[in-house]
Order: C-alpha cells, then sequence, then structure tokens
C-alpha cells in the first residue's frame, strides 16, 4: 500500500521536490530487499512481547504429545511458547501490504489469501491442542482428539491450493505461459538477448498443461509442501533456517521470471509482474531471520502449525506462480525429504506388518531429523548439518539453471 | 588447471565430439558454483581422517589458554582438535587450481600466494602453541611463549598485505580502474546499458588513488581482516558461518564487478578478468560450508589460526582486487565489530589505568561474543544471532549497490 500511495501521488512528489528519494521504490530489487530488512525488524522488535503473552495463556508446548522414545530429547523443550507463528507469518502480511503492488497484481492477492487462510488453519490447529491438552490435564483423563484430524487438516490445504492454483492459471492467462517447466530441459527455443527481444517460442517436447493438469499440480505442490515443512518443524531453528534458505533461493528464482532478458536467457517462463513475488519471498526471508533469532537453539518460542502451514503452503505458491515446481523440489529438498521419511517409515511399518504380521521400522524414528538425533548427532548438528544441505540443494538448483 | 586443459584442448575435444560436454566450464557462474560444490566435497570427503590424524598426534585446544572467567564456558572444548585449517584452506586451493584460469590470471596467483602464506604462518602459530603447551606440561613449567607474538603475525600479515596490494595495483595499470569507491557514491557517471557499451567517466569527486594510497590501504584491509577473523573464531561454527554469509555476498560482488554491464549499470568498478575471482569466493564458501558440518555446535574440530589468519586475509584480498573495500567492512561487520570490541576493551582498561590509576572494563569480557555470553545467552544463541547479523549486514551491503 506504501508503494501504492507513492505510486499515486507521483506528480505531487514531483512538484514539492521529493521524488528522488521516493523513485528508489519504483526498482524492485531494493523494495525485495527492504522487505527483508523491514519484516526482519518488525519480527525483532514484536517477538519479545508476543512470547510474555503466550506465557501468561500458557500457550506452550506438551512434551506428553511426544512419543515415549522422544520423551526423554524433548524433556528440555517443556514450557517453551509455540504460536511464534502469528508473528511470523504476522510480519509476512504487513510487509507484503506495505512493499508490494496490492492495487494491481493479482499474484500478490493470491499470496495474501493463501497465507491468512494458511495461518488460520495451524492457529485454529495449534490452539486446540492446546486447550485439548488442558483440559484433559485437568480432567486427568485422555484427551479426546489432539487437534485438527490430518484429514482435516488436509481438506483445508488441498481446498486453498485448488483455489490458489485456479487464480494463478486465470492470471497467466496464455496457454503459451504454463508449460511444464522442468530442470535439465530447454522450455523455451533459445532467444537473442540483444537489443530489442522477439517473442519466443516453446521447445519442441514441452508439455503444455491444461487447466486440469495445472490445477491439479499446483493443488499437490501447496499441500504437500504445507505439510512438508510442518512435518520438519521439529527441532530448535530448523524449519526456520532452511525456510530461510528457500526463501533466498526463491528471491533469485522470481527476480529471473520478472526479468524478460533473464529469463529468456535462462530458457524458463517468463512471468510478468511475478516481480512483485520477488518482495514477497523478500518478506518471507527477512520473517523467517527475525523469527530466528528468538528460535536458536535453546529456542524461546516455535512458530507452531501456524507458522510452518502457512510459510510451507505460501513458498510452494510462489514457485507455482513461476512455473519453478520442479526446483522448488530440489531447493526445499530438506522438507521434502522429511515428508517421505515420514511416508516410508508409516508405509513400510503397515506393509511388514501385513506381511510378516510384525511390523518393522526403515528409520530409529521418523521424521528423519529424530533418526540422526537417536542416532548420537546432538539436536544442534542435525539442525546445522540439514542447514548446510538445504544450502548446497539451493545452490544446485541454481546451478541447474545454467545446464539446459 | 582442469579448465585450462579444457581450454587448449579446444579442438581436440571438438573433433571427438566432447565439447558440448565441457563447454559449460567456459560460463563463469558454472565454474563458480561448481567450485562451491567441489570444495564442500572435498572437506567432507577428508575431514574425518584428518580429525582421526589430529587427534593421533594430540593437536588439541588447550584450555589452560583461556583466561580465569572464560575456563568454565570453556571446559567442554578441552581435546577438541585444533589445525582444521589445515583442508579448510587445502580444498579452497586445490578447487581453485582446478577450476580457476591459472595459466592467466593475475589474480588468481596473488590468491593463492596469499592463501599459503597465511595458512602457513597460521600453521606456525598453532604448532607452536601447541607444543609449548605440551612441553610446558612436561616440564610442570611455564611456557616460554605462546606461540608468535602479537607483532610477530602483524609483520608476516602486513608483509603479505603489501605484497599482494602492489601486485593487485600492478595488474589494474589504468589509473582510472584504481579509484576509491565508496558506497552511497557514483565512482563512474552512468552509461548506457544498452547496445555497445561506451567507455565511461570517473564521477566528479572521486578520489583517483595513487600507487602508496592504494597499497597503504589495501595492507590495512587485508591485515587487519586477517586479524579480525581469527579475533572472531572462539565460538564453535562462529567463523565459519560468518565466512560462509561473506564469501556468498562477495561471489555477488565479485560478479558484478568482472560482468561490463553489471558494473556501469551499478556505476561500480568493473574490473576486467575479476571473474575468477568469483571462482575463488566460491571455493571458500564450498570450503566453509564442509567445514561447518564438523565444527557446528559441538564442534568435532576447529579450524585454528591456520584457517582463520588465512580465510580473512584472503577475503580481503578478493575485495581489494575489486576496488569493494568499503562493502567488505560491511559485509564482513561482524568480523569488525569482534576486532574493535577487542581494541576498545583494552584501549580503554589501560586509558583508566593511566587516568585513574585502576583499569575499566567496557564488556564483559572481549572478543565481544564472549560478553554476550557472559550475559547469559547460550553459545548456540550467540553464534546464531551473529549469523543472522551477517546476513543482514551483507543484505545491507547488496542494497547499497543501488543506492548511488
Amino acid at each position: 500500500m506504501l508503494f501504492n500511495l507513492v505510486e499515486r501521488s507521483q506528480t505531487w512528489l514531483d512538484e514539492v521536490g521529493l521524488y528522488p528519494l521516493v523513485q528508489v521504490m519504483f526498482q524492485l530489487e531494493f523494495r525485495a530487499f527492504l522487505a527483508v530488512l523491514l519484516a526482519f525488524a518488525l519480527v525483532l522488535a514484536l517477538m519479545p512481547r508476543l512470547i510474555r503473552v503466550l506465557r501468561a495463556v500458557k500457550v506452550g508446548d506438551d512434551p506428553e504429545f511426544y512419543g515415549k522414545d522422544l520423551n526423554a530429547l524433548m524433556e528440555g523443550k517443556r514450557g517453551t511458547p509455540t504460536m511464534g507463528g502469528i508473528l511470523l507469518c504476522g510480519s509476512v502480511f504487513v510487509t507484503v501490504a506495505l512493499l508490494a503492488d496490492v492495487a494491481h497484481s493479482r499474484y500478490v492477492h493470491v499470496c495474501l489469501v493463501v497465507l491468512a487462510w494458511l495461518a488460520g488453519v495451524g492457529a485454529w490447529d495449534d490452539w486446540m491442542k492446546l486447550t485439548e491438552a488442558s483440559r484433559a490435564r485437568q480432567n486427568g483423563g485422555k484427551r479426546s482428539r489432539d487437534g485438527l484430524k490430518a484429514w482435516e487438516k488436509l481438506l483445508f490445504q488441498l481446498a486453498i491450493g485448488a483455489i490458489a492454483s485456479w487464480f494463478i492459471w486465470d492470471a497467466a492467462a496464455v496457454p503459451d505461459a504454463v508449460a511444464l517447466n522442468l530442470p535439465f530441459q530447454r522450455t523455451y527455443l533459445p532467444a537473442s538477448t540483444e537489443g530489442a527481444i522477439s517473442p519466443v517460442d516453446l521447445a519442441p517436447g514441452v508439455w503444455q498443461m491444461g487447466v486440469l493438469a495445472f490445477v491439479l499440480l499446483g493443488t499437490f505442490m501447496i499441500a504437500f509442501t504445507s505439510n512438508a515443512v510442518n512435518l520438519t518443524d521439529g527441532l530448535d531453528g530448523l524449519a526456520g533456517g532452511t525456510l530461510l534458505v528457500a526463501c533466498f533461493a526463491m528471491m533469485v528464482l522470481t527476480w529471473i521470471a520478472s526479468s524478460q532478458r533473464a529469463a529468456y536467457f535462462l530458457m524458463v517462463p517468463w512471468v510478468p509482474g511475478s516481480g512483485e513475488l520477488m518482495v514477497v519471498s523478500g518478506a518471507m526471508a527477512g520473517a523467517c531471520l527475525g523469527f530466528l533469532w528468538f528460535n536458536v537453539a535453546p529456542a524461546q518460542v516455535f512458530m507452531g502449525d501456524t507458522g510452518s502451514l502457512a510459510m510451507g503452503g505460501l513458498l510452494a505458491t510462489v514457485a507455482v506462480c513461476i512455473r519453478q515446481e520442479a526446483l522448488l523440489v530440489l531447493i526445499g529438498g530438506v522438507f521434502y525429504l522429511e515428508a517421505v521419511s515420514v511416508m516410508a517409515q508409516v508405509g513400510w511399518f503397515k506393509f511388514t506388518r501385513m506381511r510378516f504380521g510384525e511390523g518393522r521400522r526403515l528409520l530409529r524414528c521418523a521424521p528423519v531429523h529424530h533418526h540422526f538425533q537417536m542416532g548420537g548427532w546432538k539436536e544442534t548438528q542435525v539442525v546445522g548439518r540439514f542447514y548446510l544441505l538445504a544450502i548446497t540443494l539451493a545452490i544446485a538448483a541454481l546451478v541447474t539453471l545454467k545446464l539446459r
């Protein structure tokens, strides 16, 4: 809105001579990096207050929730307030609303709706878990339920995924623009990058998705990533740091997608208007930076489902907008590894129980970060090494841009 | 060398049809990112072996070395092997030798010499500390000395700083090319970035440095940064992680300096041939990534002076080559903050002792990371938050590029 305000008052600003001071707001990269710093500052300034409030209303993590084996590892986390995601998502929302082109960009609207929706679902889930836990303690009995059921959460994720994907499809409009963009494959034919850029053609063999395929793929990516980040959020700083890396990588990808010259040079989809998504990615990165200040081991606050569901879903939404779903799988490799580890563990257990009458485990514990923790790595080592993995994967993803 | 080998065998490779496979080696960005991955892989593969060797010869950190107050905080670090910097620097050296243009680039020669020299000085210092310590233990007496004396180290740092700066000056040759490049100030006049680029002129008011000023500034930057990183290296993962961030930022700056279009667009110095420095920065970043795998808290190995002196000096050398000394102060802000904290603490103590007869302290303990640690932050919190500071400073530095 701040951006739109500046935009509308151009003439007036010019008259009073302030225009040179604010014209930098029209530089995309500047707004994106300003978003990083603003979101960072917002979280840094407000989180101590939020932590006090959360402590006062006893919104703490409840170790009963963990399984038997994990109780010992998680003992130190008792009483750490959760739902810090309120501020994580809140600062992204405010920063994007201030610095992005809210008046015109369809992509920004989609992002804000996805963020609010999934943060709402996450907060509902967090709140139910907490109130159920305290009610169970008071009654001295078992809890009737543990937050939202998995299928209930999934339903909300799939719904917003489908809605977001449909609006993204609608914003693209031209069929050429919704080609499936895979690594190691030219999506467009090489174009001249000197002088005026001529329209480019799709490379042969590239799949132009229909509306159904596009929406299905987008829905899957948004719902799956949202869940994957949720599963990753199990150790101090783990989800926040890996999200931070992914958001920085996404800033690069959105910048490329928004620049006709850069996109055609690298033979990836050029998505007009996707520059605003660089501001969104920047706000996410900044919010993660600020959140990590308080979430670094030993954590003073957790993001909870409020943060993880929304940040994961928003990350995927940005990737769907710029048709980099495939690269997101590499950039967010840690998230998908965590999700797949849970699926493999559960699947193998069920399969072996059916086949041999006795369930067997692939990992010591799922998600995979606990597997390493039980294998003797300290929590900080697991987190640090997963960061290194995330950074390496993000770099590998950017390298593939050149390998087409 | 690998790069030069490919370069020389172009005709042959073309004849046997392998050329399309290796032509990507001529893409600077690809080589730089490959350097990240190669240096990472080298450290990851060889460090466990080095740790075993260092353990066997008892090259462990000796907590006697710390002051009285710090002994309690540092207790857990007893016996952790130091001198991991051997591999940190070794993998940078090997990666640069393989992937950079060693046959032609003067800058690469300077970098390799600085790296080898400072790693040598650091290793000498580390080794003296360790052997003196064990000799003192055997004799049951006090140590005669504690490694190299500060002024001895400084002498070696100033010497290599001067040598490197002189060769960098010599490589630049054109006086226009050694203008003092400050943030928030146009170093060159805006040039057209469309079509052919016309030669650009220095902006009015910019200082064209003479050889003396250039060498003095370069010497100071190299020696000071080398020491500053050395002082930063006091907590698990601190120096490695902040170096990692600085190296990534330096990759961006070297890329800009190497591209005539990008440099003139941003009105910063265009330094022909500086592209190879992106490979150097990439190798440094990769080596830090690999080193952090083992250095993340609780650390299995320390870099020692071998690593910190050399990596700090090399970082500054790269900055001097591309005339981004001023931005390095922001990018490496954490290092300089640490160095200044020590100078302020010592200076204030001496001043107050002279003035009031009793020395007073500004900080609970210097370098400043111990100040926060004694103030109640956990080691992992200090390290994590210094990372966040480093990332924010690096982003701020990149933002200033647009503010000219």
